[in-house]
């Protein structure tokens, strides 16, 4: 950020008075700009034994298996924001039971809210997959997950599966978990 | 928004290629400014039958009973923000036992997540609150509360008290409920 989106002006970054961290402050109007995190909303779609994916058509992470789940917008639900982007990058249509993972990642500013659904009908590539596919436990390409995210929601899911239970995973990613999925590049 | 805040020029507010949404575009370097929902994190505490709530001493809803709760910060986790909150309204630590309501709010461009929690010390009002008190059921002030989101958290915890089941909420506050809770001022 460097300059005012209400009046153009340049702003400063500092703590503004009374708050107790740094803000982009305007140097002419006085706005102070407030940054916060992000939603990322998904679902983790199921038929029978086996779990949709998608695999990416656009960055970052081109190639790589993922679950429907991208940015919830203004103006929507996260219940809307889940089933949005299940259509978008799926094609499908869900029936959602529950938020079954919600993972903060302090270090990129997002937290992750995956809910566990029901495929209702088909399922195709929307414009940001190359391809979406059902896949057993054993089938799934544990080496070409593209986040830790999806990696962690998978394992809880077919851990909890054998008890029939599904109850809420809250957890954290850090910069430190992210290296050693990705390395240090 | 009427500047970008990357370059400094205007911005127009049109459908970008390739997306399905209005967005601020910048003018003159392109930039796609999104926007997004904020996260609102905060606590339910919990003294033995009773349950802490702050008065208000700063707008919206000065004087009005609420949960400690306030938007989450960059490079913070969900939880970390909503102990936080409980720390900068009531000066009071707590041991969080799970996500307890989660309540979107999109005519406003929110998500309330509200954890149940412990109340593991003393408590004070914070430079946000006038005063911060515990009340038994029978003493809640229920046409002082200062949010929907506070009354509908409240009224979940005491009905599910009696079962000594607290399973997370999800639901919506939209503009009609709002407007049946404030009038249409």
């Amino acid at each position: 950020m460097n300059f005012c989106s209400h009046c153009g002006h340049t702003v400063r970054f500092e703590i503004p008075s009374g708050d107790d961290r740094p803000r982009y402050l305007c140097n002419e109007c006085g706005t102070i700009h407030y940054q916060n995190p992000r939603i990322v909303a998904g679902t983790l779609p199921v038929r029978g034994s086996r779990v949709l994916l998608c695999r990416r058509a656009i960055p970052p992470r081109h190639g790589f298996w993922t679950l429907p789940a991208g940015y919830m917008e203004n103006a929507e639900t996260t219940l809307e924001a889940a089933a949005r982007e299940t259509r978008e990058e799926a094609r499908a249509e869900v029936e959602i039971h529950g938020l079954y993972t919600m993972i903060s990642l302090p270090h990129i500013n997002q937290v992750y809210m995956i809910f566990r659904a029901d495929l209702t009908g088909g399922y195709a590539a929307g414009p940001e997959s190359l391809e979406v596919a059902l896949f057993e436990e054993h089938e799934i390409p544990w080496d070409e997950l593209a986040f830790p995210t999806i990696e962690r929601t998978l394992r809880h899911f077919f851990a909890d599966r054998g008890n029939a239970q599904f109850p809420l995973h809250i957890s954290d990613i850090t910069a430190k978990d992210r290296e050693r999925y990705f390395g240090s590049a």
